[in-house]
């Protein structure tokens, strides 16, 4: 029981990519949506021959229960350094996500930057206390949700307060992500991380039970270093019945290993 | 010569929507990514039978000359509200642009909040001099490109530097867009503007030529209401051989009209 092997599909010799939603890494029954991006995501990183996503967008189409899922996928366009590739996470014949990503090779854990490259970064990692002083969000039945107990996501004392009914205020959260047991942080699981923290509706006071995803997208920018991510997610339009919700996940040597934006539906409040 | 004729293509009666790129809408004989992206999202919206594209990826696969184009498009989920639809613009055989979206109807021009709708936002439109203190980027034949002659593009006196080799430093730009001869702006044409403007990079004085868009998506909020649009566009991540630059624009009533990022490559300064 890992996350590499709870994400994992085979190639069934057909040309499809098979496997299971697996029990457990869901939200009242329906899989995370961090976690069928990423099950998807190494699929198609098979079919393109190329091991990391550069830039992968999904389109949400049905909630995944834990059931048999396969994947069918076309290679659009294999170019010199990424190949983008075109595909659809089925159940039964029921589409779950359709997604659009292009494949490549991101820069190697602890590699610097090389002769000619430009750099330049515009804001800093997230000042977080220790893990240690921080409060782990709990896995629970329903809620808290069951995915909880598949992570190890820590939120600053102030954020946590929106699971006892006293939100920040803010449309925003920090806090620290990990796989349980060890577990190293790769491509794959960053695509977890930008969907893994509650929704910073939750954190807003918005009065919704859910904010359902429309479209989300994540760019991957390294191979993450050993040990805890800091993450940032943040909203700032909540209007025409959606909202954005932008993340950007920071590896422990300090650099930006992944960016998010995902298009979620707000739903209305009900009339008294 | 309109936008909206300029980017317009048919039903073949066979299931494909052909037409050609114009002449002039280019940056140095290749279209311009918004004029790619407004052309193949409008195509998409008629598969769809649906008016907005609500969200709508593109990936950039080959630069597109003025020639006949094709776009083939599949409806993958029709559903309530609404319609995920994946596209490919080609030229002969060759792909240009592949496209995942969905198109769905956007809040009209002046129509306020509904019921229930909850609204929120954390932030304002750019604080601009009136356009008529600003400065028109001008259009050419190569340097500056023509596309700025089938747009007005007003930059501050700051930011209209870059031209003269003194870029302002910052990785942001924000100016004025609208379109010729009065052509109301649409939610297509939020589609051109959203990658009408210079790149960042220059602004920035980066020391990069150009930037080739990989993938671009726009979230479209809004119906524009009649007039200039206020544009914003910012590059908080320089790293590892790509950057991403952030698009807001917003319409003369103060709205949010659309959301966008796009990743971009960064190329290597020649060693000396």
């Amino acid at each position: 029981m890992s996350f590499a092997n709870d994400t994992a599909l085979h190639p069934d010799g057909a040309g499809r990519y098979v496997g299971a939603i697996v029990d457990g890494w869901d939200i009242g029954g329906n899989a995370n949506g961090g976690y069928l991006l990423a099950m998807a995501g190494q699929a198609m990183a098979k079919a393109a021959g190329r091991p990391d996503p550069i830039t992968l967008t999904a389109h949400y189409l049905a909630p995944g229960a834990a059931q048999p899922v396969h994947l069918d996928s076309t290679v659009i366009k294999s170019g010199k350094r990424l190949t983008t590739v075109s595909a659809t996470l089925s159940s039964a014949e029921r589409p779950l996500l359709t997604l659009l990503g292009a494949f490549g090779e991101v820069r190697s854990r602890g590699e610097s930057s090389v002769d000619g490259e430009i750099e330049r970064v515009e804001a800093a990692p997230p000042d977080l206390p220790d893990p240690a002083d921080c409060i782990r969000v709990p896995g629970g039945d329903g809620f808290p949700p069951p995915l909880m107990n598949r992570i190890d996501l820590r939120l600053t004392e102030a954020d946590a307060g929106f699971a006892l009914g006293k939100p920040s205020g803010q449309l925003s959260v920090e806090g620290w992500f990990r796989l349980l047991d060890d577990e190293p942080n790769t491509t794959a699981s960053l695509l977890l991380a930008v969907d893994a923290f509650p929704p910073t509706a939750f954190f807003g006071g918005l009065p919704v039970a859910w904010v359902p995803t429309v479209e989300l997208t994540a760019h991957i920018r390294r191979q993450p270093a050993p040990g805890w991510l800091r993450c940032r997610f943040s909203t700032k339009f909540v209007a025409g019945g959606v909202l954005e919700e932008d993340g950007e996940i920071w590896d422990s040597t300090g650099h930006l290993v992944a960016q998010s934006r995902q298009l979620a539906l707000v739903p209305r409040v009900a009339a008294d």
